[in-house]
């Protein structure tokens, strides 16, 4: 039998799911189940042992319980593999988790106690625990936070410039995407060699989207905020706006929080901006002057809060895009990096085009990077140490 | 008889004003009214006519228009003046001022449409205007604007990432201290000479701060917003904050609006992250070590929108302090400037202490230049402009 780590990601109503070899971390399966709450659905799995989940159907009124308890009961069919443990996207680990940790009943009960700082997130995260608790009794389970990597920024990136007792109080910049940026500090030595230890902008471009400022593979800044609606433009989040826009919104205009939190997060970004979709794909097809709009604003946005994170680091050794957008839109890396020319950043378009791993030309002074994302391995890594521990 | 321009800039409780010879704009007195509304009195005055206003009582329950009655009384006084027009700093000049205007029934109605979007100032600005009318009937005046200096932005640095139809309400970066950086941009030609052409930004450090991105003179960007609250931490507003952060106080904490009004816009900057002061000067003599966060949070700000406002420009050809800050401490000029070492600004400690004209290392490859405000003479420059049209 091999030992074997599965690595769940579960959202409100969807659970992400992964399989690693316990040795080398190779990757086993990958998989997610849809419609949880509604009409949960199967939505296959990829790699070698993706058979484990062949032709069993998933119980049609699942919840994240009877999901979980599917997946595991999947897993012990296997005749090759043993599960060792678990490990867990867990967006919020509030200011005191800066690594992952092994759940117990008292990290349980401080989890639950930061839902008021995730609450569309972290109660599914948790759920997620607790359904494996009970479907898999004594196996460990390890939680991996969204905002732990960010822990290591200088407390003048961490705090803002509000009443001392507040921050205190725990309302500071958290970052997010953490996972992410983990996973790009992992493989960046191996890509970058001696830069990846330097100044390191990463942008994670994705339907959520931030930027993280790296020195030594350690994040020193990070657009994302309080919450994940603040720094950059996004799909449908609006990013850095003057707060007094929003209490002009309710004081002057009448509107109340919550519509003005539902313009922010969910009809703001490219959706707001194009009036079209909040897909890069869908705008870059457009010929519609607002859907070009919306897209120049994106990368507009991203130079600027490239040059704020140049600040943080004094200067620039390298360059790194991840995630949806990041990965795969040639055109939209290309409008960043010509903003971004002024400080040595030049790509070659025929590699960008072919999303090549090395995009920039050779006489560059800045290398520019594609890494493909992956928010699951780094769980798994963090699950194997924790287990040699 | 010499003619003179008279310049207003009226605040709730005070006027400044100050008068210029109408042909080389040389000052003739500057003097302040305060506490208009309470106790008025007569702050004052300095300059070649300052003894108009020698000796006669300022009625001690006056409002604006009584002050401004007694102000032109004593203009009215002088047999060597003659009064040919006032300027008036008015706060907002909305979407559509990107210049200063002469003042009809026509503009007087559009202004007072503009009060929801500065509604603590653009009232006071409008009563000084009408009471010079009352007092003065036939007086030409000119309305000059803090917003108008922004105008010339590329509409990307304007918009937020809002559904398009609020952009076109009206909700957009106006920003501000438009006629500071109006007087820097009018002097830095005789002071940096083809530098003062390129990429310039510009540090307008007083109680409330913010920097401006200049490029052949006219602002490409700036770091206040849609209102006054926007970009740099100040005295005792917080600058940039995360709009999830202002919700969550709202939603999840159960403040009232105007409550979390307060907060962000009187008790936070330099004040909350100090809990001692919001004058720079009682922080700089202080020990506390909140103190020295408060100082040095407010250069890593500056520091990082600095950076952005780089990625706007494209790069950096000269560096710019003024205002009450900007003029005269040193140590937070140092502070910036250290910070901006990467870039290429390196300050003269020498000349820095001694707050010359030019602070930066002859070898340095950015000047950095200080540059005394000057909030009157554009509107001077303005009216007289007016007057020859």
């Amino acid at each position: 039998m091999d030992d074997a780590i599965l690595v769940l990601n579960a959202g409100s109503s969807s659970v992400k799911f992964a399989l690693f070899g316990a040795g080398t971390l190779e990757p086993l399966c990958r998989g997610g189940i849809e419609g949880i709450g509604s009409r949960a659905s199967f939505g296959g799995a990829k790699g070698p042992e993706a058979h484990l989940f062949d032709g069993v159907e998933l119980p049609e009124t699942s919840n994240h319980e009877a999901a979980t308890r599917w997946l595991l009961d999947g897993i012990r069919r296997s005749d090759r593999l043993s599960l060792r443990a678990a490990g867990h996207r867990v967006v919020h680990g509030g200011p005191d988790f800066s690594a992952p940790v092994g759940i117990d009943d008292a990290v349980m009960a401080a989890l639950d106690k930061l839902i008021p700082l995730a609450p569309a997130h972290q109660p599914h995260n948790l759920a997620a625990i607790r359904a494996v608790a009970k479907a898999w009794p004594g196996l460990p389970q390890v939680a991996c936070f969204d905002t732990a990597f960010h822990r290591s920024m200088p407390r003048l990136a961490q705090i803002f410039a509000i009443p001392h007792e507040l921050t205190d109080q725990g309302l500071v910049r958290y970052g997010f995407h953490g996972l992410s940026y983990q996973h790009v500090a992992d493989v960046l030595p191996g890509i970058a060699g001696e830069a990846a230890m330097g100044r390191v902008i990463v942008c994670h471009l994705g339907h959520g989207a931030s930027l993280c400022a790296m020195h030594e593979g350690r994040s020193i800044a990070t657009t994302m905020g309080f919450t994940a609606l603040d720094g950059l433009m996004m799909g449908m989040r609006c990013g850095a706006i003057d707060a007094g826009l929003v209490l002009h919104l309710i004081e002057q205009r009448g509107m109340a929080p919550a519509e003005v939190s539902e313009i922010l997060n969910r009809r703001s970004g490219l959706l707001g901006v194009s009036g079209i979709s909040n897909d890069a794909r869908t705008l870059l097809a457009s010929d519609e002057p607002r859907a070009r709009e919306a897209l120049d604003l994106f990368a507009y946005r991203v130079v600027r809060e490239a040059g704020s994170l140049m600040a943080a680091l004094g200067g620039l050794d390298a360059l790194v895009f991840t995630a949806g957008i990041g990965e795969r839109s040639a055109v939209i890396r290309s409008g960043i990096c010509r903003g971004l020319a002024w400080a040595g950043v030049a790509l070659d378009e025929t590699r960008n085009a072919a999303n090549e791993t090395r995009i920039s030309e050779d006489a560059a002074r800045i290398p520019v990077y594609v890494v493909a994302a992956d928010e699951e391995r780094p769980i798994a890594r963090a699950v194997l140490q924790q287990q040699k521990c």
